[in-house]
C-alpha cells in the first residue's frame, strides 16, 4: 500500500514525548567527551551544570545529578527517604502513576492509591480526604505532567494541603519540567525528580532531584537508604564539583550545552513556547473534528488525541513513519490503540507542527475521516498570528 | 517588531539550494575521520565512491573526483581542454552562466556568448545558430539547472546538434544532478560537473567531473593544462583507489554515506521527488497568487517565486529567519530582492515543504499580501494525495 513511501525521500523525525528532538549543539557537546571526570576543567563543567539545573527549574534547593534514566531518580526518592512499611500515599492517573505504585511497593512502603480514570486528574480535595482518612502518611507521590495521558495535576494546590503535614511530597516532573509552571520553592515542593531526554532536549541517560530541607531531614547516611543513588554522597560530591560515581561524561556535556541554550532563552519561555504549540494542537484538533483526550487540564508538554471511532490509532503512528518518517506516540498501557500524542516539549518549534498537522490531515482522509485538508494547519497558523499579536502589545 | 522570533525555539533549518539540508548519517560518518588515505581500507572506500558516483551520475564514462568547490572543477574542464585563443561558446541565462563566461575569459579563451535573460532558457535553436556562425567553435558551456533563477537548459536537444561538430560540450550540472534527468551517456555528453553540496546532501568541497572519449582526447599529459586539477593524474590515481593528492577525507567519508543512500532508493527516484517537491510548490504559488519566476522550463531542483509587487524578497527572507529559524535565498545578484527561492534538492521531504508553505503563507499575510491561510499547504497537501494515487495505479 505505501508505494508513496519508498517513492520520498523520508526525513526520520523524532516527534514523541521523550526520548525527544535533539538540539543539534548538544549533540555535537557530546562528541568532545574525551574529558576525564577527576580533573578540573570537568569540575567546572559539573558545576555550572549543577546551578543551570537549578535555574532551570526555578530553585534555591540542592539539586543532585544521577547517571540514570528517570526512573532511577524516583527510586532514589523512595530509598532515601522512606522505609519498609511507611505509610504513603501514590496520586496516580495513569502509566507513570502506576509507576510511583509499584516502586513504593517494591521497597516494601505500605501503599494507598487515590487515583483518576485515564485521561482525567486527581484532585487536591481527594488528596486532602486520603491524607485525613490517614494522618501517619509519610509522603505523598504525584505526576506534574502525566505524560501517559497529557494531563496535568494541580501540584501547587496539592502541596498547600501537603506541607501541612508531615508528609514528603515527591513529584514527578520529568515531563513537567520545562513544560509548565512549576514553582518548586514558592510551593514548598520537597522532592523534584528531572530527567534529560524531555524539555532538556539530550538522549535519555541522566536524572536529577532538587530536595527540601524537609526531605534532607529524612536521609540517611551512607551507609542507609541506597549506595549508588544515596543522595548525600551526591550533594558532597556536587559541592567540589564531582560525582561520586563515574559520570555519564557525554550526556553531561550536552546537558551543559542545552542549559545554556535555555539560560539565554529564558526558562519560562521554553515553557511558554510548549504551551502555545499545546494551545494551537488543540485548535487544531477542533478544527479536524478530532477530540483530545485529556478531560483535565491539558498539558503544555504533549496533547493525546483519540483515533476517531473506527480508527486504531496505531494505524495513525504507522502512517506517520511510512509516509513521512515521523515517528509520534501511540497511547500507553491500555490507551494504545486508542490515542496518538503528539509532543511539544523541548526543541520543537512552529514548523514541526505545520509538518504534523499537514502529515495528519493526509493520513485522517486516508483513513476515511472527513477533514479540510489545510484546516488544522490553518488553525495552527491563527494560533501563532494571535500570540504574536499578542507580545506586540503586552511585550 | 519580532518579539515572538525571541519568543519561541526556533530550530535552524537550512533550506537554500546549495548548500542543501546535510544527511544525517553522512554527518555520523564524517566524524570517523582518523583514517589515513594511503591505506586499504580507505583505498577501498574511495574506489566504491568513484563506483557509487557513476552510478549516481548514471554514466559509463571515468569520473573524477577533486578536492575543491564546484567552481574548481569548472576550471578543470576549461584548464584540461582548452588553451589560450581557443574559441568557445558560453550558454548564459543567469548567474552561473555568467562565471562559465568569466571563468573561459580568464584562460583566454576567446568566447562568444548566446544569452537568456534572468528566468529565461536559451533555445537549442540559438545554440545551433551561434555554432554554425563560428564552425570553429572548439566547446559550448552551459548549466543543466541555472540556480539563480531556477530554469533548466535542454540539454538533450543541445547535445544533438553539438555532438554532430568538433565542439567538446561542458555542463555544469552541479544543481542539475539528482534533481533532473540527465542521460550523460544516451546524449553523449563530454563533460559533466557535480558538486558535494547539493542533491549528494553533503557540505560543500567535493566536485567531481565525468569524461567522454571526445573529451579525454583533448587533454594534455601531467606537464600541461593544470597542476592540482589535471584530469590524466586523477584518472590514473583514481584506478589505484587514490586521489593524486591529499583527499578531503571527511567529506569523502560522508559521501560514501549518502552514494550508499542514493543507491538504496534509486538515484531515479531521488530526482522524483525534486520533482514532486516542485510541482507542489509551483501549485502552491498559483495557490497564494504569487508568481513563480521561471519563463522557461522549471527546474526540479527549486522553485524562484517573484516577491508581490512592492515586497522586497529580502524581507520575505529574512522573516523565515526571524520568525521560524528556517534559511531560505533571496535572489542572487540582479535578482536580489526581486525574487525568493525554495529549495527541493537533495535531502527535502514533504514535511519540509508543509512547513515552508505555512510559515510563507504568515509572512506574505503580515507584508500584506491578500491570501487565505493553509491554501498553499493544501496545494501541497492535494499534490502529495495525487501522486500517491498514481503511484498505486501505476507501480
Amino acid at each position: 500500500m505505501f508505494l508513496v513511501s519508498a517513492m520520498h525521500v523520508k526525513k526520520l523525525r523524532l516527534l514523541t514525548p521523550g526520548p525527544t528532538p535533539l538540539y543539534p549543539p548538544a549533540v555535537r557537546a557530546m562528541a568532545g567527551s574525551d574529558i576525564h571526570h577527576r580533573t578540573e576543567d570537568f569540575r567546572s563543567i559539573y558545576r555550572r551544570v549543577l546551578k543551570n539545573l537549578a535555574h532551570f527549574m526555578g530553585t534555591a534547593k540542592d539539586v543532585v545529578l544521577f547517571s540514570a534514566s528517570g526512573t532511577g531518580a524516583m527510586e532514589a526518592a523512595v530509598s532515601n527517604l522512606f522505609s519498609e512499611g511507611d505509610k504513603v500515599l501514590v496520586v496516580s492517573a495513569g502509566k507513570f502513576g502506576e509507576r510511583w505504585a509499584a516502586l513504593t511497593r517494591a521497597f516494601g512502603l505500605d501503599v494507598a492509591v487515590v487515583e483518576a480514570p485515564y485521561g482525567d486528574a486527581v484532585s487536591p480535595e481527594k488528596v486532602a480526604e486520603a491524607l485525613g482518612a490517614e494522618p501517619n502518611t509519610q509522603g505523598v507521590f504525584v505526576q506534574a505532567t502525566e505524560s501517559s495521558t497529557g494531563v496535568v495535576h494541580d501540584i501547587g494546590a496539592m502541596a498547600e494541603i501537603i506541607r501541612k503535614t508531615q508528609a514528603i511530597f515527591v513529584v514527578d516532573a520529568i515531563t513537567g519540567l520545562g513544560t509548565s509552571h512549576i514553582d518548586i520553592d514558592g510551593w514548598g515542593l520537597d522532592v523534584v525528580v528531572g530527567g534529560s531526554q524531555k524539555a532538556l532536549m539530550i538522549p535519555p541517560g541522566l536524572s536529577f532531584v532538587a530536595i527540601s530541607e524537609k526531605a534532607w531531614a529524612r536521609t540517611q547516611d551512607e551507609a542507609g537508604g541506597s549506595f549508588y543513588f544515596n543522595f548525600r554522597k551526591y550533594k558532597e560530591a556536587g559541592e567540589a564539583g564531582e560525582s561520586p560515581f563515574t559520570p555519564a561524561i557525554s550526556l553531561l556535556l550536552g546537558l551543559d550545552s542545552t542549559l545554556a541554550y535555555i539560560r539565554e532563552i529564558g526558562p519560562e519561555k521554553l515553557i511558554a513556547n510548549a504551551q502555545f504549540l499545546a494551545c494551537a494542537t488543540r485548535k487544531a484538533a477542533e478544527a479536524l473534528s478530532v477530540q483530545p483526550f485529556a478531560k483535565a487540564t491539558p498539558a503544555g508538554a504533549l496533547t493525546s488525541i483519540c483515533a476517531p471511532d473506527g480508527i486504531d490509532s496505531g494505524e495513525i503512528v504507522k502512517q506517520f513513519d511510512d509516509r513521512f518518517g515521523s515517528i509520534i506516540a501511540n497511547g500507553q498501557g491500555v490507551m494504545k490503540g486508542k490515542i496518538f500524542r503528539i509532543a511539544h516539549l523541548g526543541y520543537f518549534d512552529f514548523s514541526d507542527l505545520f509538518g504534523t498537522m499537514a502529515g495528519l490531515e493526509i493520513i485522517l482522509e486516508s483513513l476515511g475521516h472527513p477533514i479540510a485538508l489545510g484546516a488544522g494547519v490553518q488553525a495552527v497558523q491563527q494560533t501563532y498570528i494571535e500570540m504574536y499579536s499578542n507580545l506586540e502589545i503586552s511585550d
